[in-house]
């Protein structure tokens, strides 16, 4: 069992097929981007993003599911269990290339410690969210669903206009790193904790940073001079955010929104206890898990109680979903959940229209096929200056990272008709190879995860697990290309269940009639559930779209 | 939100549709038959069997959903979510018309606690297996499975011969009430505790146990006349297990076997505390649900260990998968899984060739029907003494419980070709109308249950529901009729996962690919699990079929 290889992987580009079809390229090349060093946080051990997110179980894991892929025939499914090729079965040309379940357990055995037994005995894999189920595109993912969380916040609580605000948070990893870009992107002004500095460089050279200070001292004053002059700069800080927090609150400093992107729902990979470094942590981590988790939920515990205090002042304080306010709930803070998750507070109305991380890639590889999508975008949408926004300062300021790609939060209607002008182009040549489409598991319809997307449900089912189950059985229903079904992604083990979906655009009349199905009852499916729950924007929406929804007649 | 009704449901017989296809037709009659008196535990609650179970989750519920069911076409399918019609969505020709999720939740939150105040806001519904997923066929459905595992127990035991030998167990409900029967056709005589009278009766009138004592001594008497004379009679004795079993314990009582068949996996509804009437029972869990829980898992405690002091006789004593170990665990006895489940010691070997509880029914109605297909199995499996025994002795012994229906183990490679050839007896005429094709969620590839159907897995991944979880996304993607994912089956919440699915005969060569696809794929997919885990049944049984197990190879 080969946790680490030395090698680089990237994924082929251009038109030719090193599968048999494009319905098995595209999950080979999505599954070797994921591993692109330049995606990809630690791609050697595997390790995707979000503590340890990894693409495949081990290298022969991998080897295997390549070479399955390339042999797969367009009437038969790949069953890939926790990241690794179990079994190849026939089926039909409409059902999926590759069905998998990552991370998956029966749930009084679903916690981290017997994750990491089964880890340690080369049974299990931590899917997280696209890293298992190959549909990861890096920071950029994550950065329009921050930009829209802080716009959000920002009309709620600033009047829509963060000029001369800043916003405090940590942690700069695979999802982090796309704070200080977002909230430059949003006008305000970040200070990120970040306690490894390999982390910091990396933001820095991919531009989604701006600055590194030396110190507190010197971080604050560079904040206090650009939200004086109104320039909407991004700063780095080497440090704990455990430390850091409760010291400015000691200073009596106040920031204008405050949130936390650690990897707190990982305390054995993720967060690192005050007064350790890093090397000491991971080390420590194989040795002796239980003192290491220790650690890290007492740091958790003094970060969150900051948090806590600055809430008590009045300034927006929300849990970007890491668990980490359960951490610091299971250590004896009882009033951690007083500030909310971001979910109820700022996406939840999105999610009722079925909006959430549409996104797509360009298998070509070539960036000019991703811009001419975004134009496609803005002609199909001509009137929504938001999202055109979004588009230019995506252009303008995110680099891609491995296979070109795009995320447009759009809803129910919306993604089948861009997913159906995508394939027209492929199909007239307008693109130079397939398009990609796919989805963040945190999504409309896609999750049970009641720490962060289903917090505070209307109706109190935020624990219900049967949306996101259906939500995979009907987008295997619809002919997706392939679909995922995991546990413990964002939260951690225990703590959610979601489900994820890809479907290429391949040019051909069949992939119209699979994308106008997964398109169409993918994000209806959120609408549906939310419509469930009571939702008035999500009937209005059912209504407005002609859905079928039995109960609701 | 009406939970009782008081009305009589009886599927429609014969072959005139009463829905747009026999694909609706099926499920719209399965569910009826799941809620048919002669099926049904308590059809006026919606109750089919094994405590709570449910076939929707409230009238309103399956009104719209026998509604819902004949207005479907062709290329649409229907959700259930917790028995509830939720969504109607345009899927295609070979997708399933059904797509089930029940009672799933996410673990941290998985617990009859929480399960119970979602249903008290009418937000869950308990699935059990094939309650909530429409293929529950009454008691036969589990007698074969005792049958099975009694003479396994036999032939590990006592050389293959229980000729005057008795079993010791309890609880003549649903599925238990299957023991007495199963237990005589195996050759031995039984004493059955049951604390409902109205149990008792059901099972005398149906013919599945022979006679009832008036108490304790007269039942030991009646059990030592007739393992004497060597005759398999089964006896009842109205009574609370958890007090006879340690009274025979005290007298120096042997029996030759020891199970136990009450609802222990529900301690709120299906286990009667010492001294207790069930219907305060029953009432007092609606006032005071903590108080009856914790008064139910004490007597479980007793009960268990009086099992472990058979046990510690020498006396075959086991498990039969009602969590009552578990439970009795929680209640201080640490050594209560001393004693092993039925599984691991009985049932394993023939996982590992993707037998199980195959079944089928006729949704003529018509008796003939299944007595054609019985006749059909043995021609096509000429030389299986035992199964024939088995046909034999259920066509003699067993009433047909609503819709005529057989179960039959049967695995990998019997099951499609059964199929198939029930198929061609619809197409023919041979039979009067389609058949339906299913099995228990307790089966070789569809569940994870570890301390049931998973306890003591070779490799430890006993509690890895990756499983069954690509069980029910491949049996969509090859075609099936319905598919369902459940949580707390058997075992209840937080206990176990599974899948069921369910294939229509309706005699058209598109069913002949469909049905080849599912009825391969899914006992495949039992071979491929434990052939994964390291069982050499399996790994030999998955080189005999030429299943495609990249790993293996
Ligand atoms: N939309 C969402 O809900 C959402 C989005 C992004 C991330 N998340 C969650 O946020 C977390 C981060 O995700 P990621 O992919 O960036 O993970 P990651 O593991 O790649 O990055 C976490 C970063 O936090 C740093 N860190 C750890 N402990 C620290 C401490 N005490 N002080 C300062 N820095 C510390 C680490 O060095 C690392 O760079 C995860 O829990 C993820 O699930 C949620
Ligand atoms: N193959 C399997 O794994 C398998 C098969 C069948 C049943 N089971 C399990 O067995 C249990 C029974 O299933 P069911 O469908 O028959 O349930 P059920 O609720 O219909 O029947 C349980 C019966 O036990 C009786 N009972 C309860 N407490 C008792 C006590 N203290 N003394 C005597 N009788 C008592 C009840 O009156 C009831 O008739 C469930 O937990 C089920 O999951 C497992």
């Amino acid at each position: 069992m080969q946790r680490y290889r030395d090698s680089e992987i990237r994924s082929p580009r251009g038109n030719q097929l090193t599968a048999k079809s494009w319905l098995t390229e595209a999950p080979l090349r999505m599954l070797m981007n994921n591993l692109d060093p330049e995606v990809a946080e630690n791609p050697k051990e595997l390790v995707v993003y979000g503590g340890i997110g990894r693409a495949a179980r081990n290298w022969q894991c991998f080897d295997k599911i390549v070479e399955t892929l390339k042999n797969l025939e367009d009437d038969e499914t790949l069953l890939v269990q926790s990241g690794k090729p179990v079994g190849v079965f026939k089926t039909h040309k409409d059902a999926p290339r590759v069905l998998i379940a990552n991370s998956n357990l029966v749930p009084h055995w679903a916690n981290w410690q017997h994750f990491n037994e089964l880890d340690g005995k080369g049974l299990a894999m931590y899917g997280q969210m696209t890293a298992g189920s190959w549909i990861y595109i890096g920071s950029q993912g994550i950065v329009q669903g921050t930009y829209e969380t802080f716009v959000e916040a920002g009309r709620q609580h600033y009047a829509g206009d963060l000029t001369g605000k800043w916003i405090l948070t940590a942690g700069l990893g695979g999802m982090g790193g796309a704070q200080p870009l977002a909230a430059s992107l949003a006008g305000a002004c970040s200070l990120n904790i970040e306690c490894q500095q390999s982390r910091i460089d990396f933001r820095l050279q991919t531009r989604y940073i701006d600055e590194q200070a030396d110190n507190l001292d010197d971080a604050l004053s560079r904040i206090e001079k650009y939200t004086k002059s109104g320039k909407a700069i991004s700063i780095a800080l080497h440090a704990n955010a455990a430390q850091i927090l409760p010291e400015l609150v000691k200073r009596g400093i106040r920031p204008d929104m405050v949130t936390d992107q650690t990897s707190a729902h990982d305390p054995l990979n993720g967060y690192l206890p005050i007064g350790w470094t890093w090397d000491e942590y991971r080390q420590r981590g194989k040795s002796e898990p239980e003192t290491v988790i220790k650690a890290a939920k007492q740091s958790m515990a003094l970060h969150v109680k900051a948090m806590l205090d600055f809430q008590q002042q009045g300034i927006p304080t929300f849990d970007y979903g890491n668990n980490i306010r359960q951490m610091a709930l299971e250590e004896g803070v009882s009033n951690a959940f007083d500030f909310p998750g971001f979910v109820p507070a700022y996406i939840r109305p999105l999610f009722c229209r079925g909006i959430g991380p549409f996104r797509w890639a360009a298998l070509s590889g070539d960036p000019e096929d991703i811009y001419k999508t975004d134009a496609k975008v803005k002609e199909l949408i001509p009137d929504d200056a938001h999202l055109h926004h979004w588009l230019n300062m995506a252009r303008q300021r995110i680099s891609f990272q491995g296979l070109p790609a795009r995320i447009c939060w759009v809803g129910l209607g919306l993604r089948a008709k861009l997913g159906l002008a995508f394939n027209e182009m492929v199909r007239s040549g307008e693109l130079s190879a397939p398009i990609v489409i796919g989805r963040d598991h945190l999504d409309s319809g896609s999750v049970a995860s009641p720490n962060r997307e289903t917090e505070s449900m209307q109706d109190g089912s935020d624990a219900v697990s049967d949306w996101p189950l259906l939500n995979a059985l009907l987008n295997t229903a619809s002919g997706a290309t392939w679909v995922s079904l995991h546990h413990g992604g964002g939260v951690g083990m225990g703590f959610s269940q979601h489900s994820g979906v890809v479907i290429v655009c391949d040019g051909t009349a069949e992939a119209d009639a699979r994308i106008a199905r997964v398109l169409t009852n993918d994000p209806a499916t959120g609408v549906m559930r939310h419509a469930d729950a009571g939702y008035e924007i999500a009937i209005n929406c059912a209504r407005e779209q002609g859905l079928n929804l039995p109960m609701m007649a």
